[in-house]
Parts: C-alpha cells; structure tokens; sequence
C-alpha cells in the first residue's frame, strides 16, 4: 500500500525561504530512493509563512527507514526552530485520479 | 507558470465514497487533457469524512478552462450535495523537490 503525506508546515514571520532551503536540500537525499515517488515543496501562494510537502512513498517502512537516516534527523533539527509550531501532518490514500506514477488499485480499500 | 492545487473536502456523515465516485468521474476529463500533470483523489487516512483532491496544471488558463467545461460543472453540481459545506482550497506554488513532472526553474519566485 502506497503512503501519501501532505504536510503543512507554518514558518515563522520571515523564516519561510531559510525552511524551504532546507527541505529542499534534505529532500536531495530522496532523489536516489525508488521507493520515494514523489516529494515536492511548495510555497502557498496565499500565506506568506505557509510551506506544503506533499510526498508519496511506495511503502511506509521505507518511509521510516529515509526518516530515521542520521543526516535526515540532522535537517529536521535544523528547520525545527524556524518553524511555528508542530507540521500539519494528513495521511491519505490515493483512490485514483490521473497518477504521474502508479496507484494500488482502486478496490483496494 | 505551472498551478498545483490542494483541495480538501469534507463530505457529509456517510457520503464520502459518493462523493469520491463522482471526483473520480469527473477526472476521466483530464485524461486527454495534456495540461492536467496530475489529478489526484484521495482518502484521509484518519477522518473517515475528508477527501483530499491534488491537481497540477501546466497554466492557470488550462485549469479554468477545464472546470468551465459543462460537463465538469454539471458534476460539480453533482458532487456539492454530498459535502458539509465549501471545499478548502490552497493554491501552491512548486519550489521544487523529487517530481513526477516538470517544475518551474527554481529561482522563478
């Protein structure tokens, strides 16, 4: 089963582009894990201090394994404190849709 | 300037696999509609009521002129029954990250 994330993450006044470099450095590490599909960062065009990670991973033990890396929990200690407050985490199951990669299927729920 | 879009929608008590039936309709639009990278409809893993709906656009334009289409309004006019109230609607701009499809260049804020 495929693990869809989208966080929301919140900067604090100022700090947005100095939290997105980071993500988008640790994110660099993905680039090299096929079981990562997907993991795209992106300013909301309407909130100032709003950050959106959306990621897609083929399965969540290979989630876990990228988050537990060393390195990863080095990047994570780093934009913490530029962050107001906890991310927004919702985990969701992709039903269908048109996918830029493949989707269990759609009985699988 | 591409468009991705984050919609989150909550359906009635008991209405969700309705409504995502018709939002899974409805995307068969976007199929033969290049300007669509990706349509995704999801489930929230944790509130049995909430849809998630993730759209990437090449342009703005593509995008309204996709929900101009009749057909699309009349599954809009379909599916709105089904949900407690307004969907939540963020519009994102992608920074970058591991994509499925092309990004703007990243220095294009």
């Amino acid at each position: 089963m495929s693990l869809l994330l989208i966080n929301k993450l919140t900067a604090k006044p100022g700090r947005r582009d100095e939290a997105m470099a980071i993500l988008l450095e640790s994110g660099r590490a993905f680039e090299g894990i096929g079981a990562c599909l997907m993991y795209l960062v992106s300013r909301d065009a309407d909130d100032d201090d709003v950050i959106w990670v959306q990621d897609v991973w083929t399965d969540e033990a290979a989630h876990e394994r990228a988050m537990a890396d060393p390195a990863m929990q080095e990047q994570v200690r780093r934009a913490v404190p530029l962050l107001a407050g906890m991310p927004e985490q919702h985990r969701v199951e992709p039903a269908g849709g048109k996918s830029p990669f493949p989707l269990p299927p759609a009985d699988a729920h």
